[in-house]
């Protein structure tokens, strides 16, 4: 009984999985190189975002898997936990902290994460969903929308916590995935909406107004993949979404969205952001070129233009050089104008 | 000489032991589920405690080991860094980071991690010690005791920083474990206790006024196995505690724990709180049952009672199911009573 | 094609590379202690860095490599992030966050990491470059330089955000070691320097006032090495420094450096400050012999004396213990003499 009582006494003390070192996958990406923008000091800083992330997979038999991920995301250039745009620290696991099942049923997870909307929109994207600014994907893809406006300033537009998700499996070419979150308030600010700023319509510490979800179809024929989307997050803002992708050559993948915001819930006038992106990619041996340009009209007061183009050059399949060149017209900011442009590298491990 | 060149000139530049991969093991556990609180929205939330953990041992010869393990803990409805209850963020490593060495004399380690007491009154507790308010671990099994007062605020209650542990081997069933801090202040809040606000006790940044130390022993003998342990904190109160286990079948395991914590440093009056829990797990086949009931009384000032139910369903080994209703009443906040539901997955790797 | 949607569907669901488990390499340090020092309470706390690492190369033929490396710095004694003297947390990769390409040309990398000054000069510290105040190597050896002033309150004096290093292979014995940073704002406080508390010469979020960069040199020939190194900051200030070192016997490495640091360009008086360190090793079997003496001078305004005494005896390759003695004398800080023990043990996996 010698065994049993080393196990009574030091619970916590030296335990842990014999069987760890064989289920869990380490990977993530380092993507760093020099940015210059208009306005900005020459820097370096990121294209894609970088992670280093932990999962695996259990065979619990009969075709059913348990499975986790937790992804650390950071800034290469600074060392840092990924940050936001005011220069908060997002979570260490902003990647993704998820938990779940997987069956025939499809699969079913719990924790933190992209949304499905933002999720889908991202394969009909032509720089593939890379958080660049010199991208379409944070912002022309889905017109402005942000998924989670009570989440603490800072924190990135589109991911949910506290949420469930549940993908289909595919069927003749479709798949639906969803999520649905909790109206638990994680700590934001105040959103003032249709209040005043002594009166918000979503106080600090507001829970969201209504259960956010978000729901995709996916279906895919040969050469072309079509996505629709919709999703409504904790001030009740909605967004919708249509995409589709045409392998036109094997080496050419012509794609577009177009994509309507509502937030008529928190803006008494010109609620409506409407934007479409066109985009195509073209590869030629070890480059790959990516090319795109939209609109986005936030009902005729403001027309945001860009137009992208990059160049993915591959090393290896992991390892990759790219150069970007983009201008985006039409800001708010001063100047209205703001040119992009990007030299780095891209290393997946 | 080119090599040894190179190694001048690249120190820390890209070294690392070769050794590496062979020598750490990756573990964890990822629990996530869906809780129901009186007075708080349905929210997503963890059981257990959630640690991705690193941890390995080298044979040193002659029987002699060197150990270490690092446990981060986190939030995976969020992905952040593990909270307290006033949401500030605990340690990277909040789990444990300690180092030492294991041989015929037992094991001594140095860093932080839980302390024996927490540790050993853990083992019985009818909800394995994990940390929900739906089990008894973190507040009636320790008679609402804090082992680090002087620790930043929302920090948890169990572990020490700046400690040195000591465990004996197990002879004749008998096993000796032990710890004692430094007095190092670590950045808490001042503690009032027979002061006053202007003059605390404690004041920001005091030190510890003895050493905190802790000692348990654990007695195992067939099906049965015993407690006892005592422990003094940084701002000297004390607890002590007797706990015993019994296997009454294979199936059928009984527990029960009695408490008492004398708070007399720094309290002039009803300096003391006296606890005890009662508890069963019943396994049927993949499924567990487990039942507790306990009582917390500080001088009969208050008297808080807890009654709570759970089942656990395994997939795996490492994956199984949960769902738990608890009732805790006797109460000051506002509800007096609370009841607390939840439905669960818990996966390790 | 079931399997391609599957695909756009999941995009971010739970991909990640399936060669991941073999790419990466996990290794890393735990050092605690025990630590004495004039008018500090007995502390826990570390002699060398803490680090917890994640790096790989991938091979992509013709001689050339990517490759990455990720360092978490950690506090064992507390659980925390690397603290600073301040006592805020400085970057989860403190240690570096680097990629890069090495070839026949050498290497480059780009992210965060050491200077390649304080490399180098460390590999002529007798304490090899650990970060205790009972060593050298962050004080005496660099006169009181420090690498980025402009980062925030706190962060450590030998690292550069935002910048590129070039090393060159070794040729005939020779190394060149090279590293720019761009101007970008760390977000740290102000500098005063010749300016005014109210007007201060680097504000609140200056940029650096010119590209800060590092150079060294090495040569190694048989028993003996030599190096030569010259840094500028953010602030203008400017540091250079000599150094040796010579096997004379297979047991005994004598070794010893002199720095200049010219801080003309924020200071109208006293700018300079040199200083020198001498440094021996002794292997005596498993035992090894640390000794050091120092001196830093402030233009004859403030003389540091520095000797020290360290003891390391090795359980294996990658364990071992330590202990150190050592008094520091001419501080401006009350007492004025510094006596420092510990005595510890360091595990590397």
């Amino acid at each position: 009984m010698k065994k049993s009582l080393m196990a009574v006494a030091l619970i916590g003390a030296f335990a842990g999985a014999a069987h760890a070192q064989t289920s869990v996958q380490i990977y993530g990406t380092l993507d760093a190189g020099i940015i210059k923008r208009s306005g900005q000091t020459l820097n370096i800083g990121k294209r894609s975002a970088n992670t280093l992330g932990f999962k695996g997979t259990e065979d619990l038999g009969n075709g059913l898997k348990a499975l986790f991920q937790l992804e650390v995301r950071y800034e290469p250039d600074t060392g840092t936990v990924e940050v936001g745009g005011n220069g908060a620290q997002r979570p260490l696991f902003q990647g993704q902290s998820r938990v779940g099942l997987q069956g025939d049923f499809g699969m079913i997870r719990i924790g933190r994460g992209l949304t499905p909307f933002h999720e889908t929109i991202g394969a009909f994207e032509p720089f593939h969903a890379i958080p660049t600014p010199g991208g379409f994907y944070t912002d022309l893809s889905v017109a402005g929308y942000s998924s989670q406006p009570l989440d603490p300033n800072g924190y990135s537009n589109n991911r949910w916590s506290n949420a469930v998700w549940y993908n289909s499996p595919v069927v003749s070419g479709f798949q639906l995935n969803t999520a649905i979150a909790t109206k638990e308030n994680n700590g934001g600010a105040a959103v003032i909406g249709r209040g005043t700023a002594a009166a918000p319509q979503y106080p600090v510490g507001a829970e969201a107004s209504a259960n956010p979800f978000s729901v995709t179809a996916t279906y895919n024929n040969g050469p072309a993949a079509f996505m629709a989307g919709y999703e409504r997050n904790a001030i009740e803002s909605k967004v919708w979404s249509v995409g589709a992708s045409f392998n036109a050559t094997p080496a050419l993948k012509l794609m577009g969205t177009y994509t309507k915001q509502d937030q008529e819930h928190t803006r008494a006038i010109n609620p409506d952001t409407k934007s479409w992106v066109l985009g195509a990619n073209y590869t030629m041996g070890p480059g790959k070129v990516l090319a795109g340009y939209g609109q986005k009209d936030q009902d005729g007061l403001q027309k945001v233009k860009q137009l992208s183009l990059g160049y993915e050059y591959s090393l290896s399949k992991r390892t990759y050089l790219y150069v970007d060149a983009s201008r985006k017209k039409g800001l708010t900011t001063n100047p209205s104008t703001v040119n992009h442009y990007d030299v780095g590298v891209n290393h997946s491990f």
